[in-house]
């Protein structure tokens, strides 16, 4: 089975970036990677902060937060 | 051709975490990750610098520097 990954992010350039160049190299083969955008997705809010994310773009393996360079604070996505 | 990744760390638990669930999520068909230890590796702290590592754990991606979450800053490492 695969481990599920989740890219929060909000749309920013530290994103973007964020998105095409770690989220993206993640090997399909083993995580199935969904990508939340929580500018527009605000519903998704709480369960980002539930995992631990602070900022934004993060990526959440297997239920850890992990924060990737600095784009956005959450509290700026309410 | 793979892509150049290089994971940069300091041993610490943060590092560790990132190393084991980051690092090694990389698509092995895509990427080649080296993993290098900067607490050990002094040699390699001016090649991060270069590639805008400020603290570790860090992974560098085709030449732009990703920090995942903070351990260290680089000038602890010296």
């Amino acid at each position: 089975m695969k481990t599920k990954a989740v890219f929060y992010h909000a749309g920013c350039p530290v994103c973007v970036a964020a998105e095409q160049n770690v989220a993206a190299a993640l090997d399909p083969a083993r995580f199935d990677v969904e990508v939340v955008h929580l500018g527009t997705a605000k519903a998704r809010l709480a369960e980002a902060e539930q995992a631990g994310v602070k900022s934004v773009p993060a990526l959440v393996i297997g239920g850890q937060a992990y924060h990737i360079n600095f784009g956005a604070g959450v509290e700026a996505l309410r």
